[in-house]
């Protein structure tokens, strides 16, 4: 007699961006005539880049011949594009060996994966707001007790609160915790983590023999040359932190798929001493992974080439743009704005403490524009608004225009 | 204290495969001289067809420019992919609407998560031997106790042997199970379900709400017309199947990666009711899938148009012929093989009851010919011994005399 997994029953509700999607189609059928503007799922609109495209056509042509084909990769990439990756870190002033780099579809899968080579009962703490997937994750897994309604909280997982008195990045948590997901660039704040911040996370694990996922997928977004890209430059990181990171952003990639984890040789936990971490994940994309496709490898390759991160920088400015663009217009009418200065989110206060939801419609409906309500990404995201700059400008500029003319204040 | 996921202890030896190439890797290094003939991991080595390169090459060049570029597709496949593969069923006399269509990154992942669907106290059914996946990745989720050595199978999985007296496709289990995994074509074994054995599994499924995982990945390989290529050519499959099926060895797609799975509106389990397994399965590809590359996805419909399926039918004959090449070779030298002719698999008894992994030293060693022990498949697969029909006919053809000059018997 076989039964589903009682933990998907928890699930709060539909995933935040399916419930988008929903109530936007149903504002166009009732106003067939009406074009928005979407700045909700950062959703890259730019074309790839032309080094890109040639790795790309290169990978595709490989495959026409039989001197070139080739089938199944390494289940976690191929030694070049973990190479190039490696050579990403060294510019930033950090090791990390092929050996610890394991290349995926993208760091959605990876960071939804990556609770499984830990334990059920583990204590998993989040930033609240947090990208859901995190804490999706972890309910179906099991490592939660129900959805309360009233405090918007599952039971048992470990919620760090992110608001403006502390800058939108958390205290550290008061009790014993195993698993801690830390987002620098956040989304959906926009916030980056200092070196000091980290620190102390660092200190708190190596203390707790606790992990810290670190997702850095908008580290290419940094403006301030003083803020940390990726948590391996703060010293002793290796000890307790994996790092996930894309090309979704960084690259234009998000429809192409490519993403990649460090899991470090000198992560310990309670149970496992040295290497031990690393072997489990090379075990798991051994068991459940194939590699990311081949032709995408030779995209990934292109990207991190000298002329390929030149190419993505221009990616990057153009949507840091927008990002300004974005939060000057609100700033101006007189609405207050965080992030969008190191990473592509602007994270606003509703105006009048209204909910999220209920500035997405009125958003909606006054200015046809589409974000992404704050309370979606968790209870401390209650009465903010997530803003993406992922668009193209002349649209971005349209929709501010919209907001400053239309909404209604 | 983080604790890692204890089970990944249980787990009885190296992946299959990353323990043949720990072997062959020793070989090379004492013998640098000898060219390997490999006949092992069932990896395609021939180009890909013209249609599907054109198709790869439109999804890279759609990407170039900024009225055709596309960021995330939907979490699993786009309409359009979803539509070929309907039209794929179509042919076969099947309904499969594109609502129950999931696409992927391949049928691995796919046959690797599904279990997770589902509750962790369910118990497991396998084919003996089976793909590793199907074993593996219960263990890892906790779903059976440990691994015995003496019986070489984990506690609580239930083992149903396929052996020469059943002509390599199991007797119905003789308890209660929930899940229960079915590959046919078979790997290893080659050989495929007839409708009257499925139909069999079918009724047993329904009477004792359990779920079928059918995995045809290798249903392009069927050459005789009475064989089912889909489940869901027998009555009420629907009721109680999933299927999983992939690009991979019917267009040359291991390395490019592209799969699906087909999770039906009327499959019912204990607890849950029409359409809540397929829900479950969409939830699960939107929280932790970000959907297949939308280039891929290109090369996929181009596969599936009629030009490309025309062109697939050569690469699947190409491979049939390597078959008839190793069964003819082998049969001739006395051996006694199975499979092959309906499967890109020969599955071969071992010589003078020698173990799996002996026969596996002696053809190294004697032949430079790599294969796949059948032990590594589960313990109904020792004695027995897979060769892999994919290959360029040249190095088959060699590989195959080598075995016929130099093999001891």
């Amino acid at each position: 007699m076989a039964r589903t997994n009682s933990n998907y029953d928890k699930l709060a509700a539909g995933y935040l961006f399916p419930e988008i999607t929903r109530r936007t189609d149903l504002f166009l059928e009732n106003n067939p005539d009406v074009t928005l503007m979407k700045l909700g799922i950062g959703n890259t609109t730019e074309p790839l880049t032309p080094s890109v495209i040639r790795g790309l056509h290169e990978g595709v042509d490989r495959l026409a011949h039989v001197e070139t084909y080739t089938g199944y990769t390494v289940n976690y990439g191929d030694v070049p594009i973990r190479k190039a990756i490696s050579g990403y870190y060294q510019k930033l002033g950090v090791t990390a060996d092929i050996n610890e780099i394991f290349v995926s579809d993208g760091a959605k899968p990876d960071s939804g994966n990556i609770q499984s080579i830990f334990c059920t009962d583990s204590i998993v703490a989040v930033q609240d707001p947090a990208y859901p997937v995190y804490v999706d994750t972890n309910v179906i897994a099991g490592r939660t007790g129900a959805f309360i309604p009233e405090t918007r909280q599952y039971e048992r997982m470990v919620y760090m609160p992110c608001h403006e008195e502390n800058g939108f990045f958390p205290a550290l948590p008061e009790q014993k915790v195993d698993l801690i997901y830390i987002c620098s660039p956040n989304n959906p704040t926009g916030t980056v983590a200092t070196r000091s911040q980290l620190e102390a996370f660092i200190r708190y694990a190596i203390a707790n023999k606790a992990v810290i996922v670190f997702d850095a997928a908008y580290a290419a977004f940094i403006q301030d040359p003083g803020l940390p890209r990726s948590i391996y430059e703060i010293e002793d990181a290796k000890k307790c932190a994996i790092e996930i990171n894309s090309f979704s952003k960084m690259a234009g990639f998000t429809g192409v798929r490519l993403g990649w984890t460090v899991v470090p040789m000198d992560l310990v936990t309670e149970n496992a001493a040295s290497g031990k971490v690393n072997r489990m994940w090379e075990r798991r994309m051994n068991t459940f992974f194939n590699g990311p496709s081949n032709i995408v490898q030779l995209g990934g390759i292109a990207a991190l080439s000298d002329q390929g991160q030149r190419e993505c920088r221009q990616l990057v400015d153009y949507y840091m743009n927008n990002a300004r663009i974005i939060r000057d217009g609100l700033t101006e009418i007189g609405l207050k704005v965080y992030g969008g200065k190191n990473a592509p989110y602007v994270w606003l206060k509703t105006p009048s403490q209204m909910t999220s939801w209920a500035f997405f419609d009125k958003l909606l409906e006054e200015t046809h524009v589409v974000g992404t309500p704050g309370s979606g990404f968790g209870p401390s995201g209650e009465g903010f608004f997530r803003l993406s700059a992922f668009g193209h400008t002349e649209d971005i500029s349209k929709a501010v225009r919209n907001i400053k003319e239309n909404l209604r204040l």
